[in-house]
């Protein structure tokens, strides 16, 4: 198995990523190949040692910024690391596509190249969060912002067999993310999708609240991406403002300071639990291909997972498997009574 | 000031609203209203003693319970707590009201018994979320799952209003929610919401994102009801099981247990920062009266401050400042760039 791995993309690329690529060769039984400028290795990378792993090297002489406007940069610079990554996929080059650059970008590149997958009507990404129990992927996290109700039954169907297949979680519930746990809660969409699901052959629980995602109820959460980015963002940051709120405390109470001699095993399990780096990127599904998106901030560990997340997807045919499904009829909307 | 308390709302009612009552009158130099079932009152809360405060009684039979669907629980007790309050206000006889219980009914019997103020096409529930830097209104939060982009303006006009007025903060910094800050990042909701607050008199900076609000690059944050409901109970449950998780890993190192003498004024400061509580309820914008939803888990502190944030309603007659503004013919789109 080959997988491609933008060089170029991220905050800490390519530093991060040449050691990503080492640490996964060597861990997950596969083939990098590392897109990234000739230049760039000739130039201030000339120590770069593949210690003898199966790492090889394809040229790419551009680059996407992290902030250049996706669809115009990937159309000016059809030879960047992120553009030759996906094209190398579609030709059969290689297997899987990684990058931790520009999203958009990623995004736009893997479509451009590999095109929908057969029966999918929008490729969604995909993000997996830790809960108190386990892990849910929550899919749509920004591809598609305006959405119909079969998209998000493409999605939940995209997002259950990734639990399975490559998070190996048997039988995932799948929840529909509204206001409310009743049926009659919820907006235009999520009535139209609740019908859908509940036809269908999902593992399908009902609506969901925000609540339940990191108390871990479903392992599977299908939403629009316009609400699934906000959530993801929100969660973020108030994740980082409770942190520093707590630093700047404890700074003020000086015997608390003392404290924190303590809590260091508490911080770093916290942390290790966490730590989206241990969770590997966030698949594009629906994608004729295997393309990973991983966190601009990207350290090696991350860059590490992320590898081998594509490689579990190829290993487990996972879009063979949406193919299969997707293909099956529709479900059909089952009658219920009105909604409030 | 008569302010109506609807002392069968919330989980620990009647008990801690009766308490809270006692607080407002005590604090907020007002009246208090206290509707309630006699029956109660003469037989299970006979001990209650007013005090000499100015807390009265109005006598409501019926009580909606916490999970009645609100609309018909309203139509079917016209009696209970939270009709009776409502229409105490309608005919003139309190000048706001407050109500910790469901808050679905809350909202039906405010809307039935108030209508709507002139010039608002929907009433918005408006949350004060705390932030690293202060406060920010944030609304909708629930009670409009499909919204137009004339909606989302209103509600920031609405948000403005109250930010100013009752929280005392100056030409209010309004953000339109969205999953980036460029303009061209949004759905057709946010796009042409964005026109409208462009063209509006609002302190309007623009899109922002879910991380924006813990860290207070803004002081109002206008969304529709459906994604500012999840991302509020999404936030909650983080939060919860972040301190969970942090309880549990503290117990699994023992030295760890140490540390917790020395943060607990950290815990302590930080619980107040970021306590509900010491923010008083939500009001419902846009009805002709003033009704604050408070917490269903109100402790005292939230009682009182719930009628608190009431009586500033009333005292700068923040709906008499929306009427104004909501007058005013609506802003013309400006006409942009083409978003992407």
């Amino acid at each position: 198995m080959r997988i491609a791995l933008d060089a170029m993309g991220g905050d800490n690329a390519p530093e991060v990523n040449l050691q990503g690529a080492l640490e996964a060769a060597e861990a997950w039984d596969c083939e990098i190949v590392l897109v990234v400028p000739k230049s760039r290795l000739e130039a201030d990378l000339k120590h770069f040692n593949t210690r003898g792993l199966p790492v090889t090297i394809a040229d790419a002489p551009d680059v996407v910024g992290m902030s250049e406007a996706p669809v115009e940069a990937c159309r000016a610079k059809p030879r960047s690391s992120i553009m030759v990554a996906a094209e190398l996929h579609a030709q059969g080059k290689v297997d899987a596509m990684v990058s931790a650059g520009n999203s958009g970008a990623t995004m736009t590149a893997a479509l451009f190249h590999l095109k929908r997958l057969e029966g999918v009507s929008r490729p969604a990404i995909a993000t997996v969060l830790p809960t108190l129990v386990g892990r849910c992927v929550v899919l749509d996290m920004g591809a598609n912002v305006d959405c119909k109700p079969k998209h998000l039954y493409q999605f939940a169907v995209m997002g259950s067999i990734y639990a399975q297949e490559v998070l190996g979680l048997p039988n995932p519930r799948v929840g529909l993310l509204s206001i409310g746990e009743e049926e009659g809660k919820g907006n235009e969409l999520t009535f139209g999708a609740h019908e859908l699901l509940k036809a269908s052959s999902l593992n399908y629980i009902g609506n969901v609240e925000g609540r339940d995602i990191p108390f871990g109820r479903v392992e599977v959460t299908t939403c629009d991406g316009f609400v699934g980015n906000v959530v993801l963002k929100f969660g973020e940051g108030l994740a980082e403002a409770v942190m520093k709120l707590m630093k700047d405390e404890i700074k003020k109470h000086p015997l608390a300071i003392l404290s924190t001699l303590f809590l260091k095993g508490v911080f770093r399990d916290l942390k290790k639990k966490l730590d989206y780096a241990e969770y590997g990127g966030a698949p594009l599904l629906g994608v004729n291909g295997v393309a990973i998106i991983s966190h601009g901030k990207s350290n090696v560990l991350a860059i590490k997972n992320a590898i081998g997340v594509a490689a579990e997807s190829v290993r487990h045919d996972v879009n063979q498997k949406i193919r299969q499904i997707l293909q099956e009829p529709n479900p059909e909307p089952v009658k219920t009574a009105p909604h409030a």
